[in-house]
């Protein structure tokens, strides 16, 4: 880390740390039309904040819903542009009765801060201004040109971001996106994400009998929609965990064996197996956990439910049952063909006696960027400096939907390096964040914009 | 059927119709604790009903919830004695608005009368007591004994009649059991039931990880509760639609070549599928529709739930799911058994992952009697004379809760001579009853009570 900026970063830790409380104290749930004034309190004092750090062309943008803050700093001539993005708004906190401290009264015990926000993820947008505005007190100049995007409805959804980017798309061109909303692999374990799973969404619906019937007196007789519904499911997975939707995995790239040898070395089981609280794990066979959850694609029924779901037992053969599947997506799967696909297999299979409709819903492209991007070297080289170990390129089970917004709509690579942990109960009582992943996290955070216009040419 | 025993059927017609509008128009709905006096109000009503027709020591005994209606008729010295049984409470009116005429004022239009109870069961108890009362006017006397047992909780399960028996077994004691709350095979076509299905339901827990995984963070590594109950449920059945757990049919008697060939003639397949709206029909390979229903024991899904079920997707991996089975039985299967059976089967294909609890709930025991029972017999004649059609020897898909009921407490024979329809719209708007069944029905019921004692020496 540049001298200069350490001294700084070091000099300010204590007002940086009083700042960002000042920030956390701010109850800004999107969610929670109570809480509104609160989210644009947040906005407004993020805004602030920012001006206050030396940054240019500070907004607040009005969406259709919780505005957006935005601030910049341009004058890096022919140097690349980062665009960060974060959000300042955060989850709910019920169950109130199950935090040990006041939410929004976030203190710090054994170099760990509580409150919501903490981890996800105000205390990570703080953590990009202040990168920020650490160089530019410490060398009066950024080595980057630099725009902050940081949303007040991630929480909710982005519900409004598709449209926000559509209408501010020079405003918002830039060279890579800088997310800090993801974890880290362990407390220890810095990683920078290449590759994303995406979705293809569906609802199935039978339809039998036209109105639930009586089991005593049609019992045996007429086709009962729930084993219709069974044994259609039952036909989508084989006995080895595979998919058997015909055509799933052609569009799958094979793991390089570099790869599948990474994902071996962290699969921890017997942890997995532990949290979960299950005496087996289960998945495709051929795989290792960590394999599963970044490389392939999975079909999961995420809800089923027909007849009756009351206490006790009602005799009835039910007229109506559904199912709702969501496919995570691996490169280079396209989610319109799955879902094509899929949909064509459950007509194939459908049993007898019931009618078949299907609802392709929602859809994200997974994603995913060379592993020799030059701004993924940078982050890599960062993070390891800052953390004194060397940083897992990784992949992500999950979906960033605003990932797929940014790179659709700006074509921008995206660098995740977050730097909350899994354990921090975001979304939960008693959110936290160590501080020590906050120093860390600070200091991978400016050498990587010192280290991008190196790589980035 | 006895000349002056017609003759008194004509006369009082008129003046029985007033009655039983009058009795009609006391909405005795038992589900709803806002009609609680009228229930009281109906039974009343029935008591004086009776007690007016002769009958003797009228009385309404209390339960711990609506009371029942006794009267008897105790002077045949030497006869068989009949218990009647039936329900003076009615099911709710919801949806009101799909009335073409107020469910609790009574209307007769084309010889049909229209209101809730008319089918189910207030028309019919009337009728029981006005066959007994006719006669007594005719004759000045009754060819048998008879007691009237008629509750007021039948359409909530018959809370406490198990108690009500179990408190007055003396009282009810009686040679055959006389039910006309169920339904003919057609408007021409009279039947009388010789056996009934019984009952084994129960409900399967599974438990997977311990809470809701998200489906990116983990999906592809655990099992999902909902893909295990599905692997689950598919091996209860075969591809030919029998239920494969192990012994299911052990006890199951063959049907013999007579009944066989009934079933066979009474299924009419074009008709149910028009009648429930679906393409096929479907069920055990190798029997008729009606055989299915009568004489084949099946294994249903009633409800199944897990996981997200509300509006649009969820990407979740469910941590519980739950599936509601009954099963009916046929003679000599026993609930007991089967039920073990079924969750030995359930244990031992119980997928990875996950825990299994199963909880075994109500049971029926199938009921069959001789088809050569001599109060069979006498039934047989009653119908044949009163429709001018030979009766069918029948059996029934459901279980009739009371009839296992005295059955076990008092080991009585039920003759189910019920002059219902089942397209007679019974648990819905525009409840109504065919009035020339009501001429027939008390032609039989009558000349049912004349023919008794020569059948049952």
């Amino acid at each position: 880390m540049d001298k200069q900026v350490k001294e700084v970063l070091k000099r300010n830790r204590q007002h940086y740390l009083k700042k960002m409380m000042e920030f956390l104290s701010i109850p800004s749930i999107s969610s929670d039309s109570n809480h509104k004034d609160d989210v644009r309190k947040a906005a407004s004092w993020l805004a602030d904040d920012l001006r206050n750090g030396g940054l240019e062309h500070v907004q607040i943008l009005e969406t259709a819903g919780h505005p957006v803050v935005y601030a910049d700093y341009l004058k890096a001539e022919g140097k690349p542009t980062v665009l960060c993005y974060g959000h300042y708004d955060v989850q709910p906190v019920d169950p109130i009765e199950k935090w040990t401290s006041d939410p929004f009264k976030p203190v710090i015990k054994d170099n760990i801060i509580y409150g919501r926000g903490t981890s996800d993820d105000k205390g990570q947008v703080f953590m990009l201004a202040k990168a920020a505005e650490t160089i530019l007190e410490a060398k009066g100049e950024l080595p980057v040109n630099i725009k902050f995007c940081f949303e007040g409805e991630e929480e909710i959804g982005s519900a409004h971001l598709d449209a926000f980017v559509d209408d501010h798309l020079d405003l918002l061109s830039a060279d890579v996106l800088l997310v800090s909303d993801t974890t880290m692999l362990g407390m220890d374990q810095p990683a920078v994400s290449y590759a994303l799973r995406g979705l293809c969404g569906l609802e199935v619906r039978l339809q039998g009998p036209k109105g639930d019937l009586h089991s005593g007196v049609y019992g045996g007789a007429v086709q009962n929609t729930l084993h219709a519904m069974i044994e259609l499911l039952a036909t989508l997975h084989d006995k080895q965990g595979h998919v058997t939707v015909k055509g799933f995995y052609d569009d799958v790239k094979p793991l390089s064996n570099e790869e599948r040898k990474t994902c071996e070395s962290l699969s921890n089981d017997e942890a997995l197996k532990k949290e979960l609280d299950v005496d087996s794990l289960y998945g495709e066979e051929g795989y290792s956990t960590i394999a599963r959850i970044w490389s392939r694609p999975t079909l999961e029924l995420n809800g089923v439910f027909g007849g009756f779901t009351g206490e006790g037992l009602k005799t009835v053969i039910p007229s109506q049952a559904t199912a709702k599947i969501t496919c995570r997506l691996v490169p280079d799967q396209d989610p319109a063909k799955i879902g094509a696909q899929l949909e064509k297999h459950l007509k194939e299979h459908l049993p007898v006696g019931v009618k078949l409709d299907v609802v392709l819903m929602d859809r994200a492209d997974p994603f995913s960027m060379p592993v020799d991007h030059p701004a993924l070297q940078a982050a890599h080289k960062a993070l390891e400096e800052a953390f004194n170990t060397k940083a897992i390129l990784s992949r992500q089970g999950g979906s960033v939907p605003i990932v797929n917004t940014f790179h659709d709509k700006l074509r921008l690579a995206p660098i995740l390096m977050g730097f909350g942990l899994d354990s921090e109960n975001f979304h939960a009582p008693n959110e936290h964040f160590h501080l020590q992943n906050f120093d860390r996290g600070l200091d991978a955070l400016t050498s990587f914009l010192f280290y991008l216009p190196e790589y980035l040419k």
